[in-house]
């Protein structure tokens, strides 16, 4: 028990607290000793007082220094994206490659799947051979080779988040926009990322319903990441749909592997548009077309393969195949649109996600969807296929993929793929 | 981890507890591997968003029921006393055996020193051989032999509360008006007590600094007690000055033995006080020379003497004597009084309590002031004696005392025994 934890308790719980308040949280997230019963009276003063600006900035810093932090030798910008979760979310995949061909370098530090929501690391398991893990020396010598790697956060990489992180999860404290913001933040500074494009999505396939609650959140993030010393923009952008065609580890991969072959839709646009703003971010100011370039030429997907070899998998080519695979018929005609929470829900039905941190994951595990965006459907039509490794599974997620399908009127029209950017107070004119 | 517990931190978080969220809370206290984060959690969700009342008495109800209960044979009403703590307040040693010559059942179960409060078992623990550890068989043989006990609380009463006691502790979570209530109450249901009279304080020397917080706590105290079926009468009493002459554990059991001598002064006012409530709460209206009668005529020592032998201790006038004292002059002329809160820095600096709990006390530790309640003093004239068991300790103390004096105008008048009376809603007219 310290003493020094009880008053920064108190002072979050009276909503001020002092740069040795989260000092001494810090410090005690990466004591082993100190007590998780203070932690989490602290997390849930937090979540119901806030943090000040200056705290949150102060907490932010403290936690990127709790641990190792990467250090990038001279050379090409250092840029990265982070997005806040959505279904079929591949543009991880397709961006770092992209990024690298444009010619920055990409150190991806990504997570794993939990409940609803896709892990990046999940998929690239689907891979044969993808190795998550790097040690710094490794990592290294994939940013050198391919420009970029996609890997997991070391244990000793911002440790007060993880186990911050960990608290959070069991103590009702997620959904507090300091808390989520310095948790992102932090690992990205710890990354030695300078220049970071922030996707914060809304709607029923994300963590936040609302759009305001998604603005407050991607200001917040602007704002402390600017803080922090890095060149920020987030883009807020709908997750009513799932993004593309294809939901789950192994789909998600091969369309990923179409978007780096030069294929069109909604992942080229989203990785189109990121990559874009992440160039401005590094002093580039390219046009779609210059951004796309590498997507078309093959060097998107050169770099896709070398970030590959580089991390054990000699063939992007050879991802996951479901060993049991079931189609999903329109229950009725009409245009519709799959909703994405419901989507999500099939898809853990198909063991894509894990029910809880450890547990097993269906790397083959695969919703194809043939329609979306308003498309007219008869009845009957195949309208998607699911697949994973347990038949039983696969004919249960169809039934739920069929329930995704909803109708839309005449005059229902695609979202946008960003539908506004937030940037820092000092560059909105 | 429990999906109930979690669902109980997001209700308390969002001021919606359920009667199944106040189950899942108290079960999770009494499961010592449920964790102790999610329980802080809660605390500091409902330090800060409240409890409503039904939930309150919920949560009373299961803290009370979560382990042993008490039950005592058919015979006079079984009352007791609950004080939030002051210094000198000494009025347990006299009210439990007053009420049990006046013919009542006293099962009184009581607390430890901490910091600047003093602890009725330490005080008990000065007179030689007394045994504050009762097992129920001897606890019934006290109540039969003497009328009353004061013993400390088994760690099978309420063992809910004690667990969340103790993380409140930590947490920065002590003052929540409804978990100290159900705090309080909860152990004495569990004790079988059916009367209840309550001394809310305020003050410099309470743990509470002004009156409006200490009505609160009075009012939610009355009204979750009578909710449990209890009868219940909360006296408001001001604590700016010790309560008394003596401050320190032999100090006042000497102090309380004088009183019930026959002596009068504040100790014996507020003895009788709330002797009458607590008869009245019986269902006996008694006056307050009625009231007062065994103090007089020897019957209240006799109980508490016999309380003192079914304890163990066979005289109990053999109280510890300090090994070194240091008279305290005033530091200058004029009418004075005492300041309680400056008082009680110098009895913890004679070690009468302790700095943590399991912490060493010295019951010799003694305090006695020779004035008060604006008496007038010439500079250098004896004030007050300080004595403990070690002569630096003494010598630090003496000045502490000294510094407690405080100097009243010619219109300063001693505050009331008892400011006002809360009483449950349906007996106000």
């Amino acid at each position: 028990v310290s003493a020094e934890l009880v008053a920064a308790i108190a002072a979050a719980r009276d909503a001020a607290t002092s740069p040795a308040d989260v000092a001494a949280v810090v410090a005690a997230s990466t004591d082993p000793t100190s007590s998780d019963a203070q932690l989490a009276a602290w997390l849930m003063a937090v979540r119901l007082r806030g943090l000040a600006d200056a705290a949150a900035a102060d907490l932010t810093a403290a936690m990127a220094a709790s641990g190792e932090t990467l250090a990038w030798p001279d050379g090409p910008a250092v840029v990265d994206k982070h997005s806040t979760g959505g279904v079929g979310d591949k543009t991880s995949l397709v961006l770092a490659p992209l990024l690298a061909a444009l010619g920055y370098r990409v150190p991806m530090v990504s997570g794993r799947s939990l409940g609803l929501t896709g892990g990046t690391l999940d998929k690239l398991e689907a891979i044969s051979g993808f190795d998550v893990h790097l040690d710094p020396p490794a990592a290294r010598r994939a940013l050198d080779d391919a420009g970029c790697f996609i890997a997991a956060a070391s244990d000793r990489l911002a440790p007060a988040d993880a186990r911050l992180y960990r608290l959070r999860d069991v103590t009702a404290t997620i959904d507090s926009v300091p808390l989520i913001a310095a948790s992102i933040l932090s690992k990205k500074l710890a990354a030695g990322v300078r220049h970071l494009v922030l996707d914060v999505k809304w709607g029923s396939g994300a963590f936040m319903g609302d759009f305001a609650a998604a603005e407050r959140l991607a200001a917040t993030l602007v704002a402390l990441g600017s803080a922090a010393g890095m060149r920020c923009a987030a883009a807020l952008c709908p997750m009513d749909e799932p993004l593309g065609r294809a939901v789950g580890n192994a789909a998600e991969v091969r369309e990923a592997l179409v978007v780096l072959g030069g294929s069109g839709g909604a992942v080229r646009d989203a990785a189109v548009a990121l990559a874009r703003r992440a160039a401005r971010l590094a002093g580039d100011d390219l046009d779609d077309a210059a951004v796309a370039r590498p997507l078309d030429d093959g060097r998107a997907y050169e770099a896709f393969a070398r970030m590959c070899a580089a991390q054990n998998a000699s063939d992007p080519a050879a991802v996951a195949v479901p060993a049991h695979r079931v189609d999903v018929s329109a229950p009725r005609a009409g245009r519709g649109r799959f909703d994405a929470h419901a989507t999500a829900l099939a898809a853990a039905a198909l063991g894509a996600t894990r029910t809880h941190p450890g547990g097993p994951v269906d790397v083959s595990a695969s919703v194809d969807l043939h329609v979306a965006d308003g498309d007219a459907v008869a009845a009957g039509d195949v309208i998607a296929t699911v697949g994973c490794a347990d038949a039983t599974a696969a004919a249960h997620a169809a039934g739920l993929v069929a329930a995704a399908w909803r109708e839309v009127g005449e005059l229902w029209e695609p979202a946008p793929t960003v539908a506004a950017w937030i940037e820092p107070d000092s560059e909105t004119p």
